[in-house]
């Protein structure tokens, strides 16, 4: 109940995230679903098909779809408002992250894979649908250019795994992991935290 | 035979749809026949790698790719006349979705899926192809943003699934969806029905 | 021994052609990565999810990632020298596309599929990942522009399938129809010859 609850969190504020992005392009109606589909089912999709888990796990169970055509409805009736909930999506969005990347990582475990493969896959469930979202609204992925995304989802499942030779259960491993992704990321943006600048001619970008 | 002819018509229209576009963007002859592959086979590539149909459909059956290579020659041959074939075109692109809607409702229900999840596949395997073609000439999707299109599939697919429960055999049924989703695209047309405008600050896009 | 250590040297320019179009859009340290990552391993994923081969090969084999994350931390570090190396990366990348093309080519045989089938697979195992390359990096991608490079693996393929008719062993008929794709690349190249113009409006672009 309490994963299903932030699954369904973090589903939320995926879509609504595609919705923001949709609607900045002016996409219709049914542009606008697909793209905060994309966003919310997008990572886990790759994930599945890159394990050969299919049907993919969206098409197996319908909560996911009525959750983000309910979130899709009401972003469109309350767009003036969305700005409001500008703080709580970004949490929702961090737990998010948080949760995928573990979820990622234990299908990754389950189908037999290395440490470091399911961190890919971890990322990978956290990432991608923002990638793909970015792709199809025809610009680059902005998680390729600012702040600390990935990264966090690649350090918290360091984590897991380094937590997982200690004492700790498991569960308690899984659950210390999902709080390290999180924390990473809001202290990343609480202190304005980047990846260090590669160029050498300085950051113009 | 005529499911064969139909379906052969369909991925004509779609591949030429595709050197339209392709030629727009003055791709060479292998970048023109890349994207007309694309925008013929996308939709149902990416249906059969959702659900594990592998290898996908077009890798089983040739006809598919000579039926796009030709089509792709002819129409550079002929490329100063395909503006005539402008209506035939039209045609074929409508009679093509309606086609491939129900081959990918159908492939769903064999794999178990839930009406609504066959729809969604339907709609997929119908507009996919479409959506790849226009990520890969660097454009947001036309479907996204104009015509009812997609919303033709879906509620084609839902009549599929309201017939079922008549007393119609599923034959007709299956015949009577695909009529739905041809005649709602047509209508669409003729009569300029788009989906409602969800700005509020009126249709600057 | 000898086909690693061309696979592992094709990966490494295709890794290193990903982080110079990644440096050129001035994406992070991550997104460089990426984009790295996704060209040195995006045709053989593409290759292995449609024919259902999952977990897809370089999730069974960290060596791939391990070599992609040495050639970006490496590129990355010597920046102001990668002009010099642009010679031997092209020869790489050559022999690159000479080798997915094969590896391609022999999975869709195991696979069962038809030839026609088998040299699209190889020509997608050596070409994708340089589609998806510049489409993360939202451009037009350059193969479908400009010099032989597809065209390249598609004659080598053809040449495979002949040459396996001949009485020549099936490794040498292998080993023939890469140095075939290379020979072809690289006369393409010296000799600046493309595919024809297909535009009756003079080649403007």
């Amino acid at each position: 109940m309490f994963y299903l609850t932030i699954d369904i969190l973090g589903t939320i504020a995926f879509a609504i995230s595609g919705v923001l992005v949709a609607m900045e392009k002016r996409l219709d109606f049914f542009g606008i679903f697909i793209i905060a589909f994309v966003t919310a089912a997008g990572g886990g999709t790759l994930r599945d098909l890159l394990i050969g888990h299919t049907p993919v796990a969206w098409m197996q169970n319908s909560i996911y779809m009525v959750t983000i055509a309910l979130a899709v409805i009401l972003s469109i009736l309350l767009q003036h408002k969305l700005s409001y909930l500008r703080t709580s999506l970004f949490l929702f969005d961090t737990i998010g992250i948080g949760l995928y990347t573990l979820v990622g990582i234990e299908k990754g475990l389950s189908a037999g894979l290395l440490p470091v493969m399911c961190i890919a896959l971890g990322t990978i469930t956290a990432c991608f649908g923002g990638v793909l979202r970015d792709i199809l609204c025809n610009e680059i992925p902005v998680i390729f250019r600012r702040e600390i995304y990935a990264t966090a989802c690649i350090l918290g499942g360091i984590g897991y795994f380094l937590l997982r030779q200690s004492p700790l259960t498991d569960e308690y491993a899984y659950l210390a992991a999902i709080s390290l992704v999180i924390t990473i990321r809001l202290l990343a943006v609480r202190f304005k935290i980047a990846l260090p600048n590669i160029y050498r001619k300085g950051p113009n970008a």
